[in-house]
C-alpha cells in the first residue's frame, strides 16, 4: 500500500516535471514568435514611414510629389505599427519570466488580454491602409476617385510590400493569444 | 488528525464549489456579452447592406445612385459582419455548455481561438470601411480624390452610423477572450 503510494507520487512527479516542460517549450516558441513579429511589424513601419516619390517632371508651380503622410490612414498605419512592436519588445521581458517560471497564470491572463489588444491595433492598421492602396491600384469609377498608381509607379509598390509585415505580425499574434491559453489550460 | 483531514475536505469543496459558481457566473456574462456582439455585427451588417441613395435630379443619360456594393470594401464589410455574427450565434451553444459543465477547459481553449480570429475579421471589416467613409468625408486633395458626402448625404450618415455596431462587437470580443482566459486559470 505504502509502495504503490510512493510509486503514484512518482508518476505524478512525472507528469508534473513533463508539464513543466512542455510549458517551457511552449514559453520558448512564444519568445521566438514574439521576435518575428516584432521584425513584422518594425518592417512595416519602416517601409510605410520612409515611402515617398518624387516624379522627374515638374511644372513651374507644381512638384508631382507622393509621400506616405499624404494620406491619414498611411500614417495612422505607421503609428499602429510602431506602438505594436515596442509592445512586442517590452512583452519580451515577461516572456522571458514565462521560460523561468512555467506555472505562473495570472501574468499569462494579463498577456493573453494585452495581445488581444495589440491584434486589434495592428489588424485595424493593416486593413485600413489595404483598403486605400486597394483604392490607389484600382481608383472607383462610381465614385469618380482615379487610381492614383497609374502615376506614381514605385510609391504604390512600396506602400502595397509595406502591408506584408503587418499581416505576418498579425496571423503570428493570433498563434500567441493562442499558445497562451493553451499554456494556461495546461498548468 | 482525522477530524482536521475532514475540515480540510470541507473548507476545499467549499472553495471548489465557491470557484465552480464565479465561473458558472462569468459563463453567464459570457453569454449575455456574445448576444450584445450578435445585434451589433447583425445590425452593421443590415445598415450597410441596405444602403443606397438616389439623388432627386437625374439626367437624360444617367441616374445618380449610390449603393454599399459600389464600394469593394463596403462589400467586405457586409460580408465580414454576416460571418461575425452566425459564428457568434453557433458559439452561444457552447457557451451554454460552459454555464452546465463549468469545468471544461479544452472547448474554452477553442472558443478563445475562434473568438480571436473573429476579432481579427470584425476588425478588418470595420477599420477598412472606416479608411473609405473617412475618405468619403474629407477626400483627399493629394490623390485628387473627391469628398463624395458632399452630394450623397443621407448615404454618407447611412454608412457612418453602420460602423458602430461593429466597433462596439469589436471591444466585446476583446472582453469574451478576457473572459475566457480568466475563466481558464481559475478552475
Amino acid at each position: 500500500m505504502k509502495a504503490g503510494a510512493v510509486e503514484l507520487g512518482e508518476v505524478s512527479s512525472k507528469v508534473v516535471a513533463q508539464r513543466r516542460g512542455m510549458n517551457r517549450g511552449a514559453s520558448i516558441v512564444d519568445f521566438i514568435l514574439r521576435l518575428v513579429a516584432f521584425a513584422g511589424t518594425l518592417g512595416s513601419a519602416i517601409a510605410m514611414g520612409t515611402t515617398d516619390e518624387t516624379l522627374p517632371f515638374f511644372t513651374q508651380f507644381i512638384r508631382f510629389k507622393a509621400e506616405y503622410n499624404d494620406l491619414p490612414t498611411f500614417t495612422f498605419f505607421v503609428v499602429a505599427n510602431s506602438v505594436v512592436s515596442v509592445y512586442l519588445i517590452l512583452s519580451l521581458l515577461l516572456s522571458i519570466y514565462h521560460i523561468v517560471r512555467t506555472g505562473s497564470r495570472s501574468s499569462r491572463v494579463v498577456l493573453i488580454f494585452f495581445d488581444t489588444a495589440m491584434l486589434a491595433l495592428v489588424t485595424a492598421g493593416a486593413s485600413a491602409a489595404s483598403a486605400i492602396v486597394y483604392l490607389a491600384h484600382k481608383g472607383n469609377v462610381r465614385a469618380n476617385w482615379f487610381a492614383i498608381c497609374q502615376q506614381f509607379n514605385s510609391f504604390c509598390e512600396r506602400i502595397s510590400g509595406s502591408l506584408i509585415g503587418s499581416f505576418i505580425a498579425m496571423v503570428v499574434i493570433i498563434l500567441l493569444i493562442l499558445l497562451s491559453a493553451v499554456s494556461i489550460s495546461r498548468r
